[in-house]
């Protein structure tokens, strides 16, 4: 009896540990880590702002806790967390310090981690971005991951050299990439919305580049390491692109404080119920208002919350 | 005699700054720091590596003297510098505070700083960038400016809520953004060059927009806050695009490592030679291995070369 090894089926890549982490769990939600310092209850700000007086180092410090909390109520239940750069920068280099810790933290509970930073340049200088968020730095002897992510978010305005490097690190590293293809955004429409020539909208010749970037890299699953994002609060366009972007995860923006629903998300994914994972970062981070309880139980909210999303998405998946 | 005071010609704007100390030292040149370890001569690492045993802080503080070095060589004759951000961020937390000091640095010596991010997100992210790099961020009892720059580079992708919170930030603090219109890399016109059904290219009618976001913000220079990113490699598609840009001061790169010539910057220039800035990160970073200098006299070769830089740019201009 021979034994068939493939050894092109990718079987640990990227794709392959976020669908079996979305199958395990039955949840194809990714909670957004978009902190800013007044979401932090007072009572953790007063502890740090009692024993800190750099008021930026307790705003790093505060949520880098508060992310951590968030963590601990939901790691049994949602299968990543995608950490928005910005909301870490505006903190400076105790945000980015934050940033750093929530990836480590949410990794050692064995989340996947998506960061959103929506990178891109020109070849020389996306490669920079690629080694800080999916690669390795070269220092003076050693070699050192700088950033402990699954995934990056990318955008595709420059075209495939600004695309490469990353998908480089991606077979290198076992990593993922979603590139902007049609963004959940009141004025998404004004550039991605434009008819060409040919007939097609810009979004849906992006998603024709997204497809041919990551064709012939699927994985066992039947997706790659080349994703898309594909906003929730534009369902038409939606339906029309998971088609388009047959090996394609689809990362789905737009859920709660964006106004989509589960229904509206129902389209992102395949015919059997795959290939997408849907963001909700205000909606689950600041559950505790709608849930009419103390800030305090952000952490219990967030989880009552992701419960009830979950089943939303399971029901508006199953009932299409 | 009555004095007039017009209150909307924003005359300590980014644009009025920038154009006048191009004016003041007669060179449209920006100095791209795009710091790679390998770029610092073996003489600093090797003081720092005897000192420090971590090798990420050491590069943090490696680049961070090339920097400076780099800046002392031509602060009374270049105005401004462009850190891009990729490289800094591939050094994790030390590349982040290297980054904050050369910003810092650079403007002690006079100089304007670009911060070349290529951020941009949706409308409430979007804010979150702008806080951090043109505003100021809320902290428990004060609001902190966290980056000591004066413009950032901005992706245009998602439209025009993408681009508004940079334009409050450069109202309320003298900021200014450089727009992504035509890029400088080979594959720029994977998607910035295809037709619309209108018959304009998609990069034109994102000079179109960014046109319109800066409309009416010109201040005593013709120029405004809101400028353009047209790359020097494509000579053809400059020409085009100053006449559509009339109040965007155009950010020019391309020049000398990726192949464009002082004669292919100055089609981005205006009949009377004003409203562009030319950058040069690699020619004048590691100008001393065309100048056959040993590392070590970086600082000194790239002062040599920013000088036949100026000159070639002021004849290009001038023998239009």
């Amino acid at each position: 009896m021979r034994m068939s090894i493939n050894l092109n089926s990718n079987n640990n890549g990227f794709a392959e540990r976020l669908t079996a982490k979305i199958s395990e769990l039955a949840n194809p939600t990714v909670l957004g880590l978009d902190p800013m310092l007044e979401y932090v209850p007072a009572n953790i700000r007063d502890y740090l702002s009692d024993r800190c007086s750099d008021q930026l180092l307790v705003a790093g410090m505060a949520i880098t806790e508060f992310n951590r909390r968030l963590i601990d109520a939901v790691y049994d239940i949602i299968p990543a967390v995608k950490p928005q750069l910005a909301y870490y920068e505006q903190y400076g280099r105790p945000g980015m310090d934050a940033f750093y810790e929530t990836c480590r933290y949410a990794r050692t509970k064995g989340m996947l981690v998506i960061a959103d930073g929506k990178r891109n340049d020109i070849g020389t200088t996306a490669a920079a971005y690629a080694r800080a968020y999916l690669g390795e730095t070269q220092l003076e002897t050693e070699s050192r991951a700088i950033a402990e992510v699954d995934a990056l978010t990318i955008n595709p305005y420059l075209g495939s050299d600004g695309i490469e490097p990353f998908l480089e690190q991606c077979s290198l590293h076992s990593k993922g990439v979603f590139i902007l293809v049609r963004t959940s955004n009141p004025s998404a429409g004004d550039l991605q919305d434009l008819k060409l020539a040919d007939g097609r909208l810009v979004y849906e010749s992006v998603a024709d580049m997204v497809h041919k970037w990551g064709s012939g890299r699927a994985g066992a699953s039947g997706f790659g390491p080349v994703g898309a994002v594909v906003g929730a609060t534009y369902p038409h366009q939606a339906a029309g692109l998971r088609d388009r972007l047959s090996e394609a995860i689809i990362l789905v923006p737009g859920y709660g404080a964006q106004g989509a629903t589960a229904a509206d998300c129902a389209h992102n994914f395949t015919a059997d119920g795959r290939g997408a994972i849907v963001n909700a970062s205000r909606s689950l981070m600041l559950a505790y208002k709608k849930r009419e309880l103390p800030p305090e139980a952000f952490d219990v909210a967030c989880r009552e919350e992701a419960i009830a999303m979950r089943q939303a998405l399971q029901a508006a998946i199953t009932n299409r």
